[in-house]
Formats: structure tokens, C-alpha cells, sequence
């Protein structure tokens, strides 16, 4: 099964927000077997809409649509599709009484404004919206199954999950035909091209699979694509050109499927009975953000100290007051001292200590912004690293948080 | 100046990874006056490529393309475009300098991989990529203005502000033409559709201008378009409505322009010459994550404590045991507790503390998934708010974010 997802809203065109809806939306599809070709975003033109439903429709089987469908004038989505689709809007009247039981749970009234929400095309399907007030609207013309949600990306999920992808998987299934599965294998400390180099020629081995190399800042991904009948013929595949990679560059692999790296290092510290705790000075908490995003973090994670102030570093984590005025915060004593303070404090088995110029001020000729020493103290002792990220505040900061981890996991393997 | 984003990669088709680049890129040009039509992603296909280029350039005078330039088998946009341009590849020895001596800092040899790279269509203006190994590649063609450039985004951004941004600029300035600029609003506390009410019938003063109402969970933001010949009659213009808005909105407003609710928040400690501290439990970061997004938070955050477990709530806040054990961690007392404890530890005149279950597991029919208690400690004394989100872990830590830096927003205003 194609599918088509269509984003509708200057916010996202313009660059305002950055499109998850999109992201979220593949993601999902991809995992019960449906293949997107393409993603378009477009504003809240009216003959722009026409056009990219009208061109993708052709290529397609399904088209998701979000956006536009709010209260306000700059909403546009409703009444295109209405007219597309030859149809009249009528009150759906289960939207309304859903909408009356909404306001009333908020102690307000329905508005004029919020009422119209429930008049929708006569020959969709309404998807009802638990959490906010614009339904979803389902139309199925012709072989094309055509859904149209709300751009608030919890609503959009709560539809998502409830109407529109068990819709899909029956379709999906029923057609019985070989889809894709994916699996991303994670690296840390290799460069793409020497990757590359050690995986060697891949059409040996692929035979029909795919291999994609994914750098970011972290590392390089290998995406692995398999196609096939059933779910255990497309698992069985993936295993085993995967079980080739880790055959041809398994140093430095940590983890493949859905992991992060921040969740590599708690199974790591999980199997060992080991804890860790983090004193953050330029990362300000995303350092601690990335291993609470993992469900469970609270057994090998009890906390630490957020150090943005030098006061806090000398309070807190026993940083020595004369070896900060003498060699700065951002230096390896202090890094050293960190984390050392937060391992003793806190009793864990490892401490994390960080503390850099993130910028975009507080750069000198010595430390330039980018300039960032991460403290690893463990049972054996301290060491530190000295890194130059030198990019924008959000790049070094996010960058501290990947090497921190990667030093942890270097020494957990 | 019309212009396309094209982004080439299945990794973003398959919902691996949120098309971030597109939003930064539209930012960017719309910033300078250029207007974008639409943000396309597709896969790793030749066909796919040329179709869209082809389809863009008849509407577009600039396509910015990004994906696909890597040195490895699955990138093909070099050769895609090098056969769409009916071009060849030669090498630019430039380049191959370039890489030779980005190689040699990093103690590495040039593999053959890598030096292909340096092989471009001879048509084609190389960009120099400062922090990778592929160079951009601009075509100017019979009107068009079509750079390629790497996927990764650190690499993108490089070569967008050293070459591609400063060109648009003198093309669209040459241009002379009216160009849109856009300016956001931000409210919070009020519903979308009662804020829509409340500024009332917008073709008595929008008069050409725009207005879009953008709700998530921060609050409803407010985008205004205005379109004019110099940056000056553009801005006079923004102002203008915003004017309006602040007349007829203004206790829902918290500011306008580039700032977040955490710079909110820091503007009005700044001007109380006020300092915050915090204490996490079940946002376990982010929210000092979002603070120390802001340039320059220091001067009014020193830092806190991440109290993940209960045990760091006792020692390091203060949090009585017993309490503790009597209601459970995820309560009022001890999210009053936890602010007061941070707010006297680290001496500042507010402190923040939160504690709540933010999923999947820990649910319990007392306190379900999404309950969230968030204590605010002021100089007057301890307040806390109970909320009941209810969604996922992402969200939940999200929300809980935003309600604890608008709780503190509403006391300062």
C-alpha cells in the first residue's frame, strides 16, 4: 500500500514549526507495512491542496492529511475537501453532543465558533477527538482511502492510533502481498566512509535487502530495509544481515532496533547492577533529559546535581574554590571534580561531570565556544576528555550530551 | 522570489528521523524575504528526484535540496543531478585539497571513497563544507537558482549561511519587489477558539495583512503576516497589528518575536532582578534543559536539583520521610516541599518542583499515568497545582514543562 501524507500550514512552510506530524505518521505506517512515497507540506492555499491531493492520489492508495482544520478563519482544510469531494456539510450530531459534554467538563459554553466544528461533509466518516475539539474526517472514494486530521500533533496521534491505522492494517493485510520491514543498528566512534570500507561490498550479502549510512552526531546508523510475506520472514531477514554487520564491524555496534544511546548505557549499567549520576554545568539538564526519556531510568538513575553556577559546583559537588579561580570552570580539574562530587555524593557505581562554553557568548582565545571537558569518574578513578565542538549553542550543547554517553558506553563494553 | 525544499532520503520517509532541515532552511529564507511554496521529501529514487525537480522549477525560482551526498552506494543525488543536467563529473582539485587536509588533522588518509567527493559536474559552483566531507553543488540554469547540499544538518546549516543565504540575498533584494515578513504572538491561558472570539472580526485592521491562530501546549500563538517593499514598512506594519492585538488580548500575551516561554520567564526575573531554582522528579531535566536553552540564563539561574528518587528528594530537598511514605512522592506536599527545599537551598526567590507519573508504567487508579503536581515556592509562601495530562511519557514530560514555567509567568505579570 502507497501512501501519501500532506501537511497543510504556512506555520510549518515558513519554518515556524518543524514537521513531527510527518515523521510520527511514516513512522507508524512503516511498521504495520504501508510504504510512503512521499511527503509534501503546502500552505493554506486552497488550489494547492487540490493539486497535491489530485497529483498524489494517482500514486497512491492512502493520503493523510493534517492541518487547517482549527476554528478560525486561516482554516481551510473542511471546506476544500467539501467542495472537492461534491459534498455539503451536515451536523454530525454525536460531534456536537461530544463537543457539549467537552465545554461542559471546562465549565464553558459552546461558542458559535466551536458548534460549527460539528458540521462536517456528509459522506465522511467522522473520527472522534478525545482530547481537543476538530474531528477527523475519513473519506473512502474509489479505491482511495483519504483522512484528514487535526495538526495538533496529540490529537493527530490520538486519532492516528484509534481510527486511522487499525483501518490501515486491515487493509494492509488483506492485500497479502511482501512489504518492508526496517531495523536501524546503531555505531559510535567509526566515520561513514571507514564504515563503509569494513562493511565492503554489500551487494553480496543484501540479495534483494537494503542498507542505508545514517551519520549524525552521535555516530553512523545503518539502516537495514528486508521485504517479505509475513512478519516472520521480514524478522528473519533483518537478523540476518544484521548478524553480517556485527560479523564485519561488531566493535562498533551497541545496539540495534529501538534503542537510543542513552537507553545503550542503562541496559549496560542494568546487567552490571550499576548506577550513575550526572552534574551538569553548560548541557543544563539534557544530559539528564536524554536517560529520563528512557521508561525505567529510575532504576539505574537516582539523579544529580544541575551546576550552572560556579557557586553550586563548589557547594554541591565539593568543586575546590581556589582550583576554580586558578584554571576556570571550564577546565579538566573541574570536570574531574564533577564528577567525582557526584559519584560520592549521590553513591553511585559511575559519575558524569560537564561543564563547557556552549556560547553563543563566554568564548576567549584559550576556551573558544565549542570548547567542552567531560568528567568520567568510575570505581578505578577519574579521567577527563577535552572536546572542540565549536558550532551553535544548541549543536554543542546536544553534542556534549552524545559524548558523554559515548564515554560511558566505551567503558561499560 | 518563489522557492522549493526538496529532501532526499528514505530515512525521512520512513519517519527515521523529523525533517528538521526543511523547517530550519524556511526560516532562514523566509527571514530574508524569500516566499516558500512547498517543502517536498522522497525517497532514495532517481525517478522520484528528477520528477520533482522538474514539477518545483516551473513554480519555483530557488530549489533547496538537501540528502543524498554521502560516500556511500545509497546516495545518488550527485548523479541524478550531474545526468539531469546533461553534465559530467570532473574533479575539483580545490576540493581534493580540502579533503586531503581535513584528513590530515584527523590522522587519516584519503580512501578512494572519499576523495570521489571531490568529483563534481563541471557545471556546477562548488560550496565549500567546512565540518564534512561533501562540498554543496549550485546550478544556475536559465533562471534557476538549485543548490544540493548534504543531509546532515550541522553541515546543511554551514554551507547555507556562508554561501547560499548571501546569495538569495542580493537576488531577492535585486528583485525589488514586495516580500512577506512574519512575526509570532505568543498567548497563554486561553483557548483557541475564546481567543479567536476575543480579537473579533480581523478584516477591520488586517487590511492585507495575515493572521494565524497556531495552538499547542504551550498556549495559542499567534502568527502575523505583513507584506511591504523595505524591512522598515514590513516592520511598522507587524507592529501595527500587533498593537491591535495587544489591545484587544493583551492580559493572554506574554511577548512577541523570538522568544520561548522560558525567555519569558527570564526577562521578567531580570527585571525583578529575581532568581530561580529548580527540582525535577518526573521531567527528570528538561525543564532546566529549556531554561539553559536561553543565552544568558545564568544571570538569573544558578541551577538545581535532579531528584529522581525519592531517596534525593529526602536528602538533597529536604522532603520529609514520613510524609513522603504517607502519600507517596507524586503529591502535593511533597511537590511544595521539593520547591521550598530548592528555593532555601540554593537561596533564590523562587523555586520550582515537580513530581509526577509521567508513564508508561506507575500508573495507579489514584494517580494514572499523566498526574503531575507542581509546586511553586515564592517569597509569599508554597503553592502547588495538580494536573492531570493523561497521554504519553513525551508528552506528559513536555506539558509538565510548560505548565510549571507558565505557573511562575503568571506570578511575575
Amino acid at each position: 500500500m502507497n501512501i501519501g501524507i500532506i501537511t497543510v500550514g504556512d506555520e510549518i512552510l515558513i519554518g515556524q514549526i518543524v514537521n513531527s506530524n510527518a515523521a510520527w505518521m511514516a513512522a507508524q505506517v512503516t511498521s504495520i507495512g504501508g510504504r510512503v512515497i512521499e511527503h509534501a507540506s503546502i500552505g493554506d492555499v486552497a488550489s494547492e491542496l487540490v493539486d497535491t491531493v489530485n497529483r498524489l492520489r494517482g500514486r497512491c492508495d492512502a493520503l493523510l492529511l493534517t492541518g487547517g482544520l482549527g476554528p478560525t478563519h486561516d482554516d481551510i482544510t473542511k471546506d476544500v475537501l467539501t467542495s472537492y469531494f461534491d459534498d455539503v456539510l451536515v451536523e454530525d450530531v454525536a460531534t456536537t453532543q461530544r463537543l457539549q459534554a467537552w465545554m461542559q467538563r471546562r465549565n464553558r459554553t459552546l461558542t458559535e465558533r466551536n458548534a460549527r466544528q460539528a458540521w462536517l461533509p456528509s459522506t465522511c466518516t467522522a473520527l472522534a477527538n478525545p482530547i481537543g475539539t476538530a474531528p477527523g474526517m475519513l473519506f473512502e472514494r474509489d479505491g482511495l482511502f483519504l483522512v484528514s486530521m487535526p495538526g495538533v500533533p496529540d490529537e493527530m496521534r490520538c486519532i492516528m492510533t484509534n481510527d486511522v491505522l487499525p483501518r490501515l492494517t486491515v487493509r494492509i493485510d488483506a492485500e497479502e502481498r511482501p512489504t518492508w520491514a526496517y531495523r536501524t543498528v546503531y555505531t559510535t566512534g567509526i566515520a561513514e566512509s571507514d564504515l563503509a570500507d569494513m562493511v565492503g561490498d554489500t551487494t553480496s550479502f543484501l540479495l534483494g535487502s537494503s542498507l542505508a549510512f545514517l551519520p549524525n552526531y552521535l555516530g553512523v546508523r545503518l539502516r537495514v530495509g528486508a521485504c517479505g510475506l509475513t512478519l516472520e520472514e521480514r524478522t528473519a531477514e533483518l537478523d540476518r544481515v544484521e548478524g553480517i554487520l556485527r560479523d564485519r564491524a561488531g566493535r562498533f555496534i551497541y545496539g540495534s532496533g529501538d534503542i537510543t544511546l542513552a537507553s545503550a548505557v542503562g541496559a549496560a549499567l542494568l546487567e552490571r547492577n550499576a548506577t550513575l549520576a550526572v552534574a551538569e554545568s553548560c548541557t543544563g539538564g539534557m544530559l539528564a533529559a536524554a536517560i529520563t526519556d528512557v521508561p525505567g531510568s529510575s532504576a539505574w538513575f537516582p539523579g544529580g546535581v544541575l551546576a550552572y553556577a560556579n557557586e553550586v559546583k563548589v557547594r554541591e559537588l565539593g568543586v575546590d574554590v581556589t582550583v576554580l579561580a586558578a584554571v576556570g570552570a571550564v577546565s579538566e580539574d573541574v570536570a574531574k571534580a564533577m564528577a567525582h562530587g557526584v559519584r560520592q555524593r549521590y553513591g553511585t557505581t559511575y559519575g558524569i561531570g560537564i561543564t563547557g562554553v556552549a556560547g553563543p557568548g563566554g568564548g576567549t582565545p584559550d576556551k573558544p565556544v565549542g570548547t567542552v571537558w567531560i568528567g568520567l569518574a568510575t570505581p578505578d578513578g577519574v579521567h577527563a576528555t577535552r572536546y572542540a565542538f565549536g558550532g551553535d549553542r544548541r549543536m554543542n550543547r546536544e553534542r556534549s550530551v552524545g559524548a558523554a554517553l559515548g564515554m560511558l558506553l566505551k567503558v561499560l563494553r
